[in-house]
């Protein structure tokens, strides 16, 4: 056992990817509760539909793990065909829901401060790209919410992840 | 110098204070971008107004940390008396980030993995209140963010904090 093993930890890897995790359960709920039509056509303000924003965010949270993983700086692609229908959608999530769990497991507790350039063009210590995406997904499903409850439909609590 | 200092960390205390302030930053910058009358009036699908969701953030963020600090299992109390104008909330929102600079001081990194029953009410790892205060606050503001867009009001850019 060494020093690393015994040192306090803010936050211990496993329980980031359980939060990141967690999170990504509650927005694949928030895709479930949109009514077919709505998620690929209602907006609010001239945003963009759910559909659109959940395209962001596959083309973020996986592929982006994967660059630091292998710290290969490809561009930012975001592919706008995920399918046409809401289940092409959670079969993407869950797709890249394990693709998450395996890169997780590759990376070390020492990788987090290091800086990488994510996409050849966010260049930040990877701990702070990583947090990133678990805000840019919290505050684009919160965009989901209004849109759920502009629909009269109740949105999953908060809270359950 | 101990091991605890040299061990490495997915994120730092101080980071972590960075991380959750700039958030706050920029949380400040969308209250200052509604309209007086509507931050305090306007809300889409009988949700809350900005400032209602404002007052929930003061009520958490500052009282739950001091509470956190000081072990105090208090109740949590949303105050809906901040005041009547943008002005008085902004205030509040300063004020806090002062006790919050003070009290994140008073706290040592093996707090962080401690226990404790927050509000007498939401017993987890202080790390996982935290961090909960932080997405909460996120996924207001997104809701936030959304209101704007309606009233044709550009929001301040996400990644600014």
């Amino acid at each position: 056992m060494n020093a690393t093993a015994q040192a306090p930890q803010i936050i211990s890897k496993d329980n980031l990817l359980r939060h990141w995790q967690g999170h990504r359960a509650l927005t694949r709920r928030v895709i479930e509760a949109f009514p077919e039509k709505e998620f690929f056509e209602f907006s609010i303000g001239g945003m963009r539909t759910f559909a659109q924003l959940t395209s962001e965010l596959l083309a973020i949270a996986s592929p982006a793990l994967k660059g630091i993983v292998e710290r290969d700086e490809k561009p930012y692609v975001e592919n706008m065909d995920n399918g046409t229908t809401k289940a092409d959608y959670l079969r993407k999530w869950d797709e890249a829901t394990e693709e998450i769990n395996k890169n997780w497991n590759l990376l070390d507790v020492a990788d987090f401060n290091q800086k990488f350039n994510l996409f050849g063009q966010y260049e930040f210590p990877i701990i702070d790209n990583i947090l990133y995406f678990i805000d840019n997904e919290i505050h684009h499903r919160g965009q989901g919410y209004v849109y759920l409850r502009a629909l009269n439909i109740e949105p999953p609590f908060f809270w359950e992840r």
